[in-house]
């Protein structure tokens, strides 16, 4: 593999799943990259256990990405390619909970970028957030549910009775949780990328010893239940906050009251919301780690060490604006109330090719109302509805129409 | 005022609500930075209406801060400093919207930085994330609640059956509306916004003139009741969506049904939710845009104009680790059904400094379930509660407990 000015080569530790999505992500966008950037990424190797050297990656590589996982050798390697003063992507939260500061220390003192968004909640940037868009702003506390296994388990046992390890079975089955799930469901892991947020919120070493953990093991069935009476939400969450003139990192599983911001993140999701007095509280969310969101979030990371920062690229290319699209639409109609004046708006909208989804037919004297919802329609084809229903005898008022987003969520 | 190489001068042009606001909160956190970067910032000028020379502010400074609002001169004033060298942070969404090609070549062409996180959702970081984390991913669709006033109006119209007007003078009084609401109730404001977010989010020029909207003027109290008989909220929504070969970019009044994300979204809040296939779906939520959370985001781009790219910093200082905290609990007993059992627990609570929020108390054959939830203490005193309680003769089972998060939201 030649290298010119024009290429960045990217030298790849682990090839598991984040590894090998990642592998095969970088050549899809390699076109976009190049543009953007002006520079055509290139994998320079992928070193695997039983195949590769360290020293032939680095030599052949502009940046190292680590995603073998575990202390030794990633740490090692970590080291050695910064001080070699290649930038270097990780998504490695257990190392950076127990080694970060000699790593952060290395960056700094051999002038390179070490990124590690994707070592907590997958794609949600709340690294990226912490380090830039909140540097300006004191922290008071941040929550999280970092742990997509646990918040899908929690989700189950609270929408179908089942029993922890009955959903914890399910999440296997569905790829939620590993085979071995243990530092997923004690807490661990959740605690090790608490440190790492509260190291970057409160500029104070955190070690992962230092956090406190409870996992979800001992959670009964009966418990979601008796909580719902009370009108609460289970929920792993993690805190980390300023008490006094100290700091708490504590992950547990919470009850929350409907309204709280995480109340509502379910299933594998991750999110986690940051408080601090000048912006009140910003909360992001996401899917939580998964192969392929956590392979993006590194290749954010490549991307952005590979650009001047904050850099606006040129336009790619020309679409062309649409003004007519595709949407469901409430509509209100005011009626005489007589027979066949829904048989009358109903032909209107057929002949239009609006279909109704929903209606409600209230009496008010000599009139009616009618509230319906029709399904996703060409916004052209609606509008004609709509003239030809406003000319319609029986209408007593003119028709009133609001756009309705119609999708699946969950 | 002198320059010397620690020093990083920051000029500012407009002295309105936003402007004054960045005066006053750098100054504060000087010494952060100073510590964060290296660099101690300095106010080396502000220019209002009537006083002040942009010639002589920008000879002084490192980095211009436009804060102006409109086209010119703001826009005569970005280029001149991009082109004398300078980086520049503005918060103007009209000139962006509308002259974006032009300011975005002259920061690429000069190799400056163009940053404008205040321009769009207050702190929400959503240029940030389009810009950064997101570069790597094919975006499909945004969808924003980028307006704070439309939100909060809607919000207390659907919670109080107030009108249109009610609310606005309402909102009005609070500060969420200005004198003038004009832009903002018809959504022109949300359609500048929307119109960066999709030149960042498809890398394709857009013009505001491009947008189409509909404001929430029409809205009256009775559609949102018959929303609610349908399970429907009302936002005011910005959309940005590959339709086909091109791109529509529009803001409109829509239901949307519960579970979307931007669903419980309520008073002056923003949010905004990114889809693309690789990452499924990150939301993005925080107050809109208000003096101090608009200052808050232009001080997070000007500490990013003087930092290396993703540093993280030393640690500032040790905090020590605090392991005893404050919260509340839900306990769950299994007890004897006889005379006195929930006496002796309260006792027991009540020694302890325990104070009890609810209780639900159930017979079950010859034993039976009190479920309580208790009001915040230290944690140490609670297990010594839960230890005592573990104790009593009436127990039929070891007591559980999970903390519950005790919270106003909203």
């Amino acid at each position: 593999m030649t290298s010119d000015t024009r290429t960045f080569r990217v030298g790849v530790l682990g090839h598991g799943t984040v590894g090998s999505a990642f592998a095969s992500l970088l050549p899809v966008h390699a076109d976009r990259i190049e543009r953007m950037t002006g520079l055509r990424p290139e994998l320079s190797g992928v070193m695997t256990r039983s195949r590769g050297s360290f020293d032939d990656i680095l030599e052949g590589s502009d940046l190292i990405v680590e995603l073998i996982g575990g202390i030794e050798p990633a740490r090692n390697y970590l080291l050695r390619a910064m001080r070699a003063g290649r930038h270097v992507v990780t998504a490695n939260k257990q190392l950076l909970s127990q080694h970060g500061e000699e790593l952060w220390d290395a960056a700094r003192d051999n002038n390179v970028q070490l990124r590690f968004e994707g070592a907590v909640a997958g794609v949600v940037p709340v690294i990226r957030v912490l380090q830039e868009s909140l540097a300006g702003a004191i922290i008071d506390r941040v929550h999280g549910i970092v742990n997509g296994t646990t918040n899908y388990i929690l989700t189950e046992m609270a929408r179908t009775g089942m029993t922890f390890d009955q959903a914890l079975a399910e999440a296997q089955r569905l790829g939620y949780a590993e085979a071995d799930p243990s530092d997923d469901v004690n807490g661990r892991d959740a605690a090790a990328k608490m440190a790492i947020i509260a190291r970057l919120a409160f500029d104070t070493p955190v070690h992962l010893d230092q956090v406190r953990y409870e996992g979800i093991e001992h959670v009964q069935p009966d418990d979601l239940e008796y909580a719902r009476d009370l009108g609460l939400e289970l929920k792993l969450i993690g805190t980390a906050e300023r008490v006094g003139d100290g700091l708490s990192v504590r992950v547990h599983p919470i009850f929350l009251y409907p309204g709280h911001p995480l109340a509502t993140v379910g299933g594998p999701f991750n999110a986690v919301t940051v408080e601090s007095e000048a912006i009140t509280e910003i909360t992001m969310s996401g899917p939580g780690a998964g192969g392929p969101q956590t392979a993006s979030a590194v290749l954010g990371d490549v991307i952005s060490a590979m650009i001047p920062p904050a850099s606006t690229p040129p336009t790619s290319s020309v679409l062309e604006i649409v003004q007519d699209v595709v949407s469901a639409f409430y509509l209100h109609l005011e009626v005489a109330d007589e027979p066949g004046v829904l048989a009358q708006v109903a032909q209107v909208l057929a002949l239009q090719g609006v279909s109704v989804k929903s209606v409600v037919q209230k009496g008010l004297g000599d009139q009616a109302r009618l509230v319906m919802v029709v399904h996703p329609v060409l916004e052209s084809r609606f509008a004609g509805a709509m003239g030809m229903i406003a000319g319609l005898d029986v209408m007593r008022t003119p028709p009133r129409a609001i756009r309705v987003l119609e999708e699946e969520f969950g």
